[in-house]
């Protein structure tokens, strides 16, 4: 067993599969001989006035002070007019980075190999904003905002991690020739940041033209820079071409040194509590904590047994083809430790 | 030779590779004994002020008097405040609807079979609305807008499509979720317009999540409907899943019956004058047109003998890994008729 101090993190197993996925996550790090106190968080069943949302102040004050934590995923009540509860988290936590890598996974095949992305999506604002009204009736308008500091800080953060994972380009992806100035500003902001980094390969590119490449060639792409629609398509399309949003992690990144790991899949409420669901996505969201948190053995350790158990075939979830539960693929994983 | 009287058509050639693909149309029409009077407008390098670009009015009435056209690509010149040439053509002829077809080539191998997808964008507004400004210093918004009249029209147009064309199903794209104004007031048009379409099948896709689906499995799709942006960038997606833009043709469908078949490609003015470009795309909306027209003897032999000088592959531009001159392919096209 491990000899240090365990380092508390914030969980939210989330709704439908996510509490059988977090178990999954905290059978794995035990196995591993991770450290990690977790602090748990289900959301509540009624809204706090303080948040408009399911979201507690005191799940949401646990993210601040432990500054790092794991999501799974959360299902917004529909209609009722309370505010998505991701979008809540990523509001009120500051979350302005959204980091989402997509790779190939050694053994799973698509029709895409060596698929190595990065998708830096600004997570705070630009379409995300929630600004609309009615101007007559028939005609209602949208507005979509772009901040000169949110976009230098998302800016900044996909070089700085370039740098610091030995990525060679940054791609930023824009629609300016048609929102001249919204686009405009975030593009004037990547060149500002991209100067500072010389070392760095830099690009602009046009959203549509973007997603063709992606389906052409992805390996033409390293780590894409984007506002926060255009990250949000991408990141699926990225998603998509190694296999689903079931396979890929992500992570939030805030102020402060805030890391907020998340699945970003849905809660699949239709096979909830059956035993079915592939942890896949929220242990290498797990994984992405660890590596924030410089655990970098374990992190390594755990990515591994993750991608032989798949690359190994013998155990899979039912998504992937297999027909293995949840717990005898997490069992596959532990034993690879 | 044929024996009807001509049909008056507007062509513009564009810039760039566009006058030798419009000179390749003309060749293979000929061919085919198609009996078009091209109306030829060139873009004009003076801005004229009725239009605030390099469009004349000339050339727009030539487009309304005639109702059918085609149209090469049109460079804008960057930063000097004038409207795009695209953008210009869509606002003042009122191209409400662009349908863009995107269908594997037999013969022409990509990762992906049996792609089979329509999609049709709202052309007029939305993310396109042209309004933006600065609030404060370092803050920028732009509107975008969505009217019940619109997003009834072009919803009509695809069931309409869908039902005229076989098609089975209609995707209404959109992100609801986010922009329950905007979007919500898109799709509730779609809603209306499906129920007068019982035969249809209808469904709603929040956009990350269609282009998820699309690279995972595209023949999840079929007539796919949405607004401004998400077709221009769904568009593109599908054109790259069957090999890009250069061989996907597009029509812009206006009120009164009018249609301009447009190649979306780009101008490619490295390659111009060199005999070297693909006319693939363009004869492709150039037997658009021709069904539009109700020539659908002729537009089917013409498709058919594209389609199989790409096939057998002795014929072939580079950008399909050939050597053929334009002229060469445009020849064994000729050859095929
Ligand atoms: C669920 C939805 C609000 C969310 C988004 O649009 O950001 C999701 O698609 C995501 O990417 O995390
Ligand atoms: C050139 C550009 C303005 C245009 C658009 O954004 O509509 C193009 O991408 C297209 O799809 O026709």
């Amino acid at each position: 067993s491990s000899s240090t101090t365990p380092i508390k993190a914030t969980l939210f197993p989330g709704d439908g599969i996510g509490p059988e996925i977090a178990e999954s996550v905290k059978q794995v790090f035990t196995a591993a001989d991770v450290a990690i106190d977790w602090d748990e968080h289900y959301v509540s069943t009624e809204v706090d006035p303080r948040t408009n949302s399911f979201l507690t102040r005191e799940s949401l004050q646990s993210v601040l002070d432990n500054k790092v934590g794991l999501k799974g995923p959360m299902a917004t009540p529909i209609g009722k007019g309370h505010r998505s509860l991701n979008l809540t988290l990523r509001k009120e936590l500051n979350l302005y980075a959204n980091v989402r890598p997509c790779y190939s996974l050694p053994g799973y095949k698509t029709r895409y190999d060596d698929v190595d992305l990065i998708t830096i999506r600004e997570n705070t604002e630009g379409e995300y904003s929630g600004l609309e009204h009615q101007v007559v009736k028939g005609v209602v308008e949208s507005i979509k905002i772009i901040t000169r500091k949110a976009s230098m800080r998302v800016a900044e953060y996909a070089f700085l991690y370039a740098k610091t994972h030995g990525r060679k380009k940054v791609s930023a992806i824009h629609k300016a020739n048609i929102m001249r100035k919204t686009d405009g500003l975030f593009l004037q902001c990547c060149d500002e940041v991209a100067e500072k980094y010389p070392e760095i390969e830099y690009e602009k590119v046009v959203i549509d033209n973007c997603c063709m490449m992606l389906v052409k060639n992805p390996t033409l792409f390293d780590v894409l820079v984007m506002p926060n629609l255009y990250g949000d398509i991408i990141s699926d399309l990225c998603a998509g071409l190694v296999g689903g949003l079931g396979l890929t992690p992500s992570c939030n990144i805030g102020e402060d040194g805030i890391a907020l790991a998340e699945a970003v899949h849905g809660s699949a409420p239709d096979i909830a509590g059956k035993n079915l669901a592939n942890p896949t996505a929220l242990l290498l969201s797990g994984v992405m904590m660890l590596r924030h948190l410089k655990l970098n053995k374990q992190a390594e350790q755990i990515h591994s047994a993750i991608i032989n158990t798949i690359a190994e075939g013998k155990y899979r979830t039912a998504d992937l083809g297999g027909t293995s539960t949840t717990t005898e693929f997490t069992k596959a994983i532990c034993d690879h430790l």
